[in-house]
């Protein structure tokens, strides 16, 4: 029996990686003054369908449940958020800087880069319409990539303004239920043949091509200045090309690229200035904007660069490290050893000892391969153990009533 | 729109409070020498049906895919781990100490303690027949709730051993299939009248009770005192009338109350020691033994106990703590407050600041909300900056220039 298609067992190497993953994730969004929140992952099917688009939808696991619900698993988070916000918007003050790390769900053919089951990071500003507000977000965006050790010549953010694209579809008198349609056929335009983007535009095909030709955009001008204040507008690229496939952007959207272009995109996002209204039957209206980054195409780009894949080896190796390994060499000695595993791991140490016996070099093999730091004998010397320090091969003999304070000078001078 | 019925929404208190949880859970197990894995949300329904009993069966999330897989939301999981380790156990050296955090789904009547979708912390060791990894594994159950603040006077392991009743169904030659239904009966005799006990047990009705009113097991008596030396013997209490609702344990099983007697069950485990053979159809065959504490009713636990509730108070305060909040008096010196904003996160301090312009008593207000330690004022008195403790009251100017390293030096002091 194996895991689903599209679907992932982490065994420890691989969960280390993924903790690793979330563990700078965390960390950078803290360092921006984001607060975690969640939610479920199970939502009524109605939450997606109301907004999300027909893509979306079409991928949704899901089903009825034994109380006749129509559920399904998240594909998204952000109708989570705005509903979650429309409940509880007067609890906080705005504006809400939230984060949250979570598995998704898409029941979409398996490829490269793409699950059925993954994580994402979602990182949403609530409450506040001011540029500063988009400057920031995209600048976390960055800040979350440099932390792997990724650079502005692994990565780019390609930005673009959707406001741009609905006042150009309003100027052209283009009804408002066909745009869903042609912001598509513009956002799919890059990876097109030019006929064949010609041929779904029609009339409007010339004003866009000259549009995507290059088109100066204040606003955006102005957020790639208010990057280059944080000395990160090398990571930028404005692209009026991108438009993102979710239905409910409205102003800057965004996609992070790897600069090989091998990759499928690392995160994306944007301003859903209607959504929270929407979702809410118009009871509470609030400007928001945010992104997601997956943890599949992240990995696959920190394996590509050694100094990412490097920087989070070490971050694994030293995560896993236990502090002492007991080594139980007369199992007569097996309860003292027991007792002082326990206190040891009361003073918060990461100890193992062998569950059955075996033989001490066999200990000894043990306590390498968990990369212990020290290992403590409980033998023929008792009521002194032998101290090993095993990086160094260094052994002292000690009385066992002086365990304790000894190893709480060893090992603090050595960490 | 509300979350579904017994699923959760975590706004950022909430998230604090299980992340908490989640990282008192991680940090225990790891000074245990215990890994942490994972696997998928979603499985294929077969394989809860195989092992797990009808009462997990009847309550499963399952539906067919869109390529139409039978598939159900997890509702435990030691049926992965076994599947898991069936696939792999050839790349790890035994015994295996694993654990995981993850979220759990059982379509069952919402009522105190009880969700639909909760989280669970599972530790097994797989591997080793020794009755040190049982002591082991209590130990390591037992120090997670101490961990929280939880004591010998708040709760209790209630400890049996199955094997005990097996044995005794085999010596009265009752068939095998009757099993399952007769250890619900004992299992459930606690909170039954003896009256319904007697009339469901029929024959074996006398020789039960006996059993139930004391009987001694060496193997538990050696399984006390093994924790007897670890100094936590005073947790635990044999109880045979213990044999737990999953069919597939073999051997020592245990639970964990609160010594009120109020709240469900707070963890539970046990060994297993045929399961991943039977799960792989005796490919591998693995003793192992594992238990799994939800954190629905360890909240209601903590909530309830003052000590423990004021542990996770302190933090989750402490934790959720910004280090800067920089005030932002003019806007024309927005982007120098920016360039520094962006490099005090670089050097990893938790920096916010005001979005948009505001007021600079509100903007103070803020900071104070936020629990930040200090506050960086940009304004007239630019190339100075005024740096203010929020916790003294004390402000001090400085150039901007030695900002980085006057902010080094009193953060360092003061954390």
């Amino acid at each position: 029996m194996q895991a689903l298609p599209g679907f992932r067992d982490f065994l420890p190497d691989d969960c280390a990686a993924r903790n690793y993953i979330f563990s700078r994730w965390r960390e950078v969004a803290r360092r921006y003054g984001f607060v975690e929140w969640d939610g479920p992952i199970l939502e009524p099917t109605e939450l997606y369908k109301k907004k999300s688009g027909a893509e979306i939808v079409d991928q949704l696991f899901n089903f009825a449940d034994k109380g006749e619900r129509e559920v399904a698993l998240r594909p998204e988070l952000t109708p989570t958020l705005a509903r979650v916000i429309a409940a509880h918007e007067r609890e906080f003050k705005k504006p809400l800087k939230w984060f949250s790390i979570g598995r998704f769900f898409r029941h979409e053919k398996q490829q490269r880069g793409r699950l059925r089951e993954h994580f994402q990071l979602n990182c949403d500003i609530v409450g506040e319409t001011a540029l500063a507000a988009d400057i920031e977000l995209v600048a976390l965006c960055i800040d979350v990539l440099r932390a792997f050790g990724l650079t502005e010549k692994d990565v780019v953010v390609r930005i673009s303004d959707r406001e741009f694209w609905t006042d150009f579809l309003q100027q052209k008198a283009v009804p408002s239920d066909r745009w869903d349609e042609l912001l598509q056929v513009i956002d799919k335009s890059g990876r097109e043949s030019p006929e064949n983007t010609r041929a779904k535009l029609g009339k409007l095909a010339d004003p866009v091509f000259a549009i995507l030709r290059g088109t100066k955009s204040e606003k955006l001008e102005r957020l790639v200045d208010g990057l280059r204040a944080l000395g990160l507008a090398d990571f930028v690229t404005v692209d009026v090309g991108i438009v993102r496939g979710l239905a409910y952007y409205t102003g800057i959207v965004f996609e992070v690229f790897d600069r090989a272009g091998k990759l499928r995109a690392i995160a994306g996002g944007g301003r859903y200035d209607n959504l929270i209204g929407q979702l809410s039957d118009g009871a509470v209206s609030m400007p928001a904007l945010g992104f997601a980054m997956g943890d599949v195409v992240l990995g696959e780009m920190i394996h590509e660069h050694g100094k990412a894949r490097e920087k989070m080896q070490q971050a694994i190796t030293a995560d896993r490290k236990i502090d002492i390994y007991i080594v139980i060499a007369k199992e007569e000695r097996r309860s003292d050893a027991l007792t002082y595993a326990q206190q040891l791991r009361d003073r918060g140490y990461r100890v193992d000892y062998p569950l059955a016996s075996a033989k001490v070099a066999r200990q000894f093999q043990t306590a390498e391969q968990l990369s212990a730091q020290l290992a403590v004998l409980f033998g023929d010397e008792w009521p002194q153990v032998a101290v090993k320090d095993l990086a160094t091969g260094e052994q002292e003999l000690i009385l066992n009533q002086e365990l304790l304070a000894y190893l709480a000078r060893s090992l603090s001078l050595s960490s």
